[in-house]
Parts: C-alpha cells; sequence; structure tokens
C-alpha cells in the first residue's frame, strides 16, 4: 500500500520503541513498501532506526539498506556486526552488494565477505569488487538469466524457475553458445507464444546491443538512453557474457552528474548536501570564495593604477559594479549555453566558423541593445556626454568579448579533458571581472586623454 | 548492428542522394538502428532527410520521427503531407503519436486524425489529447496489455498474442475486473511458471503502484523513482486502467527539468539550444541583462551620495569589485545548496531553526577566513589599518548576509510556488551587489566619520 508518511505516525513509532511495542511497528509497516518505511527511517536516529530494522523480515531489510542513501548507510551501518551485515547481503543483488561493501574500510569488507553463506553470491561480489566503480563492470549485476542457444523452450522455462528467486524483474533472456558468448535475446514474448519443444535457435534475436565491461558510465547512459534500453548486458572483450545493467542504476548515475555540473557551475568544489558536517560544507566552498578574492585584490591591485584618475573623476568608479555584473552575466550565459551542446550527444561534426559567427551575431544585438539602453539612463542621470560614451562603448566591448570568453572557455577545457562546467562559475566570473575592468579604464583613459 | 556514423559515411550518403542511387541507402541503413539512422539525419538538409525517410520501411520511418528533436521535428514535418504522417502515427505508441499531434496547428491536427486509419488508434490519440501534455495522463500511452481477474493462463497467452503486435515491449500484465478497475498485476515469472488452467486471482499480486491521471508530471517522476518502477499504470478517479507510463518517458521529463533549473540559474529565460535562431537566444538572454543593468544603474545612483567620499579617499573605490563579487560568489554557493535540499524528497519535515543555526556557523567560518586574509593581504598592500578594517569588516558582513539572502530567497519563492532556481542566478546577484555595496559604504562612513 502506499501511504503518506506523517509527522503524526514517525510520533507513534518513536514512542513504540521507548517502550518497545514490536507490535505496532510490526502491523502498520506490514503493509508498507520498503521505499515508504526509509522514509519512515530518515526521521528517526540511528538506535531507532537500528531497532526497527532488526524487527523487519530480512528480505525487506535488505531492501531498504539498498535504498539508503550514501552518506547515512556509510554511518548507520558502524552499528551492526559483520554477521548482520553478512545476512543482508546474502539477499541483495551483486551489484548493491558491491556498492555497500566499497563504503567499507578493508579489513571490515573482507571480513563480511567471509561470512556470506551464499557461496555463488559471494563469488559473484568477489568478480564485481574487481571493477573500478564507475565502468560498465561496476555498474553491473550478476543476476541475468541466460539460456543455450541448443535448448529447448522447455529447458528455458525451467532455467527461469530455477534463476527466479535470484532475478529480481526479468527483464530479457540472454542467448549464449556453449562459451558463454552473447549471440542474442529470447523476447518474452517469444518465450510466452512458443511451444515447449521448439528451439532457441530458430526464435531467438540476434539483435542485442551490448557493452564492454571496461566502457566509462557515461557511455553506458548515452547507449542506453539513445538506444531506449531498460536493460543492456555487458560484455568482455572475447564477447562473454558477464553481467547486466538495469535502468534504475543509469538514472543514478544520471542524477548525479547533473547534480555535479550544477555544483561545479555554482562554485561548489566537492560533492555536499545540506545535511553534511559545517566544516565539510565549508571547505566545499571555500576554493572559490578564494578565487573569487584573488580576482577581487587583483581588480583592486590593477584599479590602484588609475586612483589619480578617480580622484580627479570619482563618477568613473559609479559604473564599476555594472561593468562588472554585465560581464560576469553574460559569461555565464553564454558558458551555458555551449555547455549544454558539449552535452548532448546532437552535434557531432562541429562547424567552428559557422557557430562562431551566429555566437558573434547574438553578442553584437545584445551588446547593441545594452549599451543603448545604458547610454540614454547615463546620459539622463548625469547630463554627461563623455561619461556615457565611455560607460557605453565600454559595456558593449565588455558584452562582446564575455560572450568569447563565455563559449570558448568552456570548448577548450571539454577539449582538455576537463568537465567545462568547471568553468561556468565563479572562474568566468573572476576573468571577466577583470577583463571589463581593463577594458573600461583603459576606454576611460583614451577617451579623457587622463 | 551498433555502428560509428563518420564523416565519410555522411558524405556518401549525400553523393547517393544527388546521384539517386537508392540502392546503397538501403543496402547500408537495412542494418542500422533507428537511433544510428537519426543521427545521420540530423547531418542531412531537410530535403535530403526526406528523401531518406520516403525510401525506409514505414515501421523504421515512425520510429525515427518519434525519436527526433523537438524544434527539428516541427521544421521538418511541414514538408509532409497529413497522408503522409497520418501513416507514420498509425505505426507510433500513442503517446508519442500525441506529442506530435501537439506540435501542430489545430487545422492540420483535425485534418490528419482524420486519415488515421486504423480506428483503435485514431480513438486512443483523441481520448488522449484531452489531457493536459505535463500530467500524468499526457505522459501515458494506452498500449498496454490487461487481463481480466476472472480468465485462466490460457486465455492470458491469447491475449498477450493478440495484443503482442501493439506493445512494443511487455513490462507487466495489469489484472482488472470486468469494470476495468486495476486490482493488481501478473508478472511474467508467474505466467511463465504457471499452468495453462490455472486461474489469473490464483497467480495475480495485488501489489501495484499507480498514479492518477491528474497528477503533475513531477509526481510521476517522484513516485517512479521512489519505488525503482520502470512502468506506472494511470487509473482514473474511479480506479479504471486508462494507460501506462514507461521509464524512458520519465527520462525525457528529468533531463527537461535539469536543462530548464540550469538554464534558469545561468539567466537564460527561455529553453534555448545553440541551434535556434539569432533573435530567439538574443530574446532568452535579454531580461535579465536588462534587470543586471538596472542593478548596476541603481549601483551607480547610490555610489553617487558617496562620490565626494570616493574624491577624498579614491581608494575606497578600488574595493568596489572585491565586494560585489564576493557577495555574488556567496549568494550563488547557498541558493545552489538549499535549492538541491528543495528539490530532493530527503527532507520532509524541515527543522527550520536547527538549519538556520547550521547555515549562519557556515557562513560565521567562511566570513572568517575570507574577511581575515583580506585584511592581511589589503593591509601588506596599502599599509593602511582603517582602509584594511573597513574593507574586511564590510566583507565580513557581506558574507554572513548573502548566505542568509542565498539561502532564504528560495525557501520564500517555494513556499509561494515560484520554481526556486529562478532566485539563484542573475537576481540574488544583483540583489547582492546593491546589497554589498550598501554596507560597504555604510561601515567606510561610520569608520571614516567622512
Amino acid at each position: 500500500m502506499q501511504v503518506e508518511i506523517t509527522r503524526e505516525y514517525i510520533e507513534q513509532v518513536e514512542e513504540a520503541i521507548a517502550r518497545d511495542d514490536k507490535g505496532f511497528i510490526l502491523e502498520t509497516m506490514s503493509e508498507m513498501y520498503p521505499a515508504d518505511i526509509t522514509t519512515v527511517l530518515y526521521e528517526l536516529d540511528t538506535n531507532e532506526s537500528k531497532y526497527v530494522l532488526d524487527l523487519l523480515p530480512p528480505e525487506i531489510g535488505s531492501q531498504i539498506l539498498g535504498d539508503l542513501d550514501y552518506d547515512i548507510r556509510t554511518d548507520f551501518l558502524a552499528y551492526f556486526t559483520s554477521e548482520e551485515i553478512a545476512r543482508y547481503l546474502n539477499l541483495m543483488d551483486s551489484d548493491d552488494a558491491v556498492d555497500i561493501l566499497n563504503e567499507m574500510n578493508v579489513q571490515r569488507r573482507e571480513e563480511v565477505i567471509a561470512l556470506i553463506d551464499n557461496e555463488e553470491k559471494a563469488d559473484d561480489i568477489l568478480d564485481l569488487l574487481r571493477y573500478e566503480e564507475d565502468c560498465a563492470g561496476g555498474l553491473m549485476a550478476k543476476e541475468l538469466i541466460k539460456v543455450n542457444i541448443n535448448w529447448r523452450v522447455r529447458q528455458c522455462i525451467e532455467e527461469i524457475r530455477r534463476q527466479a528467486e535470484d532475478v529480481e524483474r526479468i527483464y530479457t533472456v540472454y542467448v549464449v553458445d556453449n562459451r558463454d558468448v552473447l549471440l542474442g535475446r529470447l523476447s518474452i514474448k517469444a518465450l510466452l507464444l512458443s511451444k515447449d519443444d521448439k528451439l532457441v535457435k530458430d526464435i531467438y534475436s540476434e539483435d542485442v546491443i551490448s557493452i564492454e565491461s571496461f566502457r566509462d558510465e557515461n557511455e553506458v547512459v548515452s547507449v542506453m538512453q539513445k538506444y531506449d534500453l531498460e536493460a543492456i548486458p555487458v560484455v568482455n572483450i572475447q564477447g562473454k557474457l558477464l553481467g547486466r545493467i538495469t535502468i534504475d542504476d543509469v538514472i543514478d548515475v544520471m542524477q548525479e552528474q547533473a547534480e555535479l555540473s550544477r555544483q561545479l557551475m555554482t562554485g561548489i568544489s566537492e560533492n555536499v548536501e545540506e545535511d553534511d558536517s559545517v566544516f565539510r560544507i565549508s571547505r566545499s566552498r571555500i576554493p572559490w570564495l578564494v578565487i573569487g578574492m584573488v580576482g577581487g585584490l587583483l581588480a583592486a591591485h590593477f584599479m590602484g593604477f588609475f586612483e589619480a584618475d578617480i580622484a580627479m573623476l570619482p563618477a568613473l568608479a559609479l559604473f564599476v559594479p555594472l561593468i562588472t555584473a554585465t560581464g560576469g552575466n553574460v559569461g555565464i550565459q553564454s558558458s551555458s549555453i555551449i555547455i549544454q551542446t558539449l552535452s548532448s550527444n546532437a552535434v557531432i561534426f562541429e562547424n567552428f566558423a559557422q557557430r562562431l559567427f551566429k555566437l558573434i551575431m547574438v553578442a553584437l544585438l545584445n551588446a547593441l541593445i545594452i549599451s543603448a539602453l545604458v547610454f540614454t539612463f547615463t546620459y539622463l542621470f548625469r547630463q554627461d556626454l563623455k561619461l556615457s560614451m565611455v560607460v557605453s562603448v565600454a559595456l558593449f566591448s565588455v558584452v562582446m568579448l564575455a560572450s568569447l570568453m563565455g563559449t570558448l572557455t568552456p570548448m577548450l577545457l571539454d577539449k582538455l579533458g576537463v568537465n567545462p562546467a568547471v568553468a561556468a562559475g565563479p572562474f568566468i566570473t573572476t576573468a571577466n571581472d577583470l577583463l571589463g575592468l581593463a577594458i573600461y579604464f583603459g576606454i576611460a583613459h583614451m577617451l579623457y586623454e587622463l
């Protein structure tokens, strides 16, 4: 049953735990989905959560442990004995079990693996631990249904019956030869609609998209998305079937990527969440603040050369925020558009000259509009033709240059193999501040012949 | 076969089209997946693409049309007669057909629908057109496999055989009563492993998560993600089964949302891509540039009150970029973290006081570090104790206030039902510029008693 978790229910659970009322918890939670129980646990403290988990059937408990957020799970599992953890891992898909083992130190990990009594599961886990976490091998699970090309439908159904306990959902039945080389797939439709004595080789489809275990997780995401796959088989370099990756794991990777890009673009250097510690959040924010500070001090140093000019014409200083803010805004907009293009797979052959021309046209249009507006307002506001000209000409140049910088920097970083989102935030803003000031004071100096 | 699309292959296709060599195109493309052919079409012009599509079997053509990007498809379909479009829609899942119809004007739409000769499909389409595009009803397809609770396994297999042509993939078999009310689901495992004369009511599972047709698409995303579903049935308010939503549609919604938030955060007001027209891109960027400009002019106006002070102490002006840049960076970082929390479902009961305290602690730590560094550098650089104090005290206050603003503004907007990402970009930057300048000149005025 889908339930709404209310504040009242959480309080009732807390009270039930306090008075050791197992009945209330078991009764109310037996109707709930594991994902909803997970939501409840997020509201309890660690001891209370452990109390609840110990009460629940281990099948449910293992699903909840698989669901939990990385950080919370690491803290939570410190309260468990290795025996308890091994019992839960026994019941999990091999990929989820490996994710949990990867969060532990080596000693604990060895201890837990030695205690897993399902030998096949333990072998699968040891096998998966060999892969890097961010490649196809690190994402795959060993649980899948495979049948031999020489079997009949009857044997396939037997095999599914045998494997049914291990495999959470049947996405596809994979067809292999005697050496386990992936040859194709057998659709559920074909299985359901064929007579028992039909041969697999007569009804299977050779049309199967697979991915090698060493491929990067980003490649997994783009292949599954491009071909709209809900599961993809993973093979080794000889084409042997090793495991499969399902769409839910890929969605997690997509979300992590989006989150990371967003944090990089907003000047946060580590993956933090609001419930991390004060020091961790602070540490993740300091690097960009220091870069911004260095930029600001450099700007102060640079403007120092014009201190005499400012003393003579203090109105010049008034437009500094306008110049720096416009440069920053244009730079971020430009980099946002180019990063989007770089991250999509739509454009495979770039026509550089044509794109550059278009970029310059957009910049020109915006630069004309903004500088015309600023010229008008400044003239109305100060009645000073020369100052209005200096400000609007500088602004025009700033928009043009910030557009170019905002577009070319991410392209350059991408070519160098750096995530271009790094460039979109404070870095471009800081560079544009300096650039804008240089243009502004340069033009002022020239026009006033100070 | 998975193929790599090369520059050479595109050129060969263009030449083949030029000399009307149908054989080359048919031969090379018959081996390719529709998604790969789509990639080729992106590189051809509209007439060439139409030439290729006309050659391909309509089943492949309909998949390619379903795959195409929204903007490109709208332009492309202008080259098709209503008859041609109707022929492709006939072969598409109802949800994809409706997406395409929604891109047309009303007259064209009516014309196309009248030409769809599969009557069931036409009815499904008319039914789906009634729903808003961004609710569960607007996302669902009518194609699904449902069986009656009173049937036997044999009848179910018959039904799947009958419906097999329509349904692209079997995710789940839904179980309904005589009035079409959703009662549960029948797993593929149960179907494969049960004898032909078994009754559905004895082997089905009541455990099915569904969603009402009027629910918002964001709810669909969060329910499917929370419960790790690859498909979800859509019901009306009486519980009647109307359709189903599959995970690939939900991934599209997730990506649109992420894209939109990112664009809002970077000051782009419409959904644009690099290949949109110069005017469209320019128009999407102007609103925020104007807001930034107004902010800059207000800043100039405000600083005008201190023009005499600046004339007396021009060094004061040098630190303006440092103050505004730091305020902007801190504001964006703060809003990024809170927006992430607001968009996740992890925190359901917020503890406001505790969060505010933590926020203040992080701000305090960063403010202390940054202002201590700036005090040191400014003192070394200018040898002016009073100026160093003014700058570092102002910077300390700016970091504190920008953290608060950056956190509270998105929370307030979220409470008011506005997408909080709007606030994260130029808006907060502009507000922080003004705030920072007010603090800076206020403190300078006080400390110098100018």
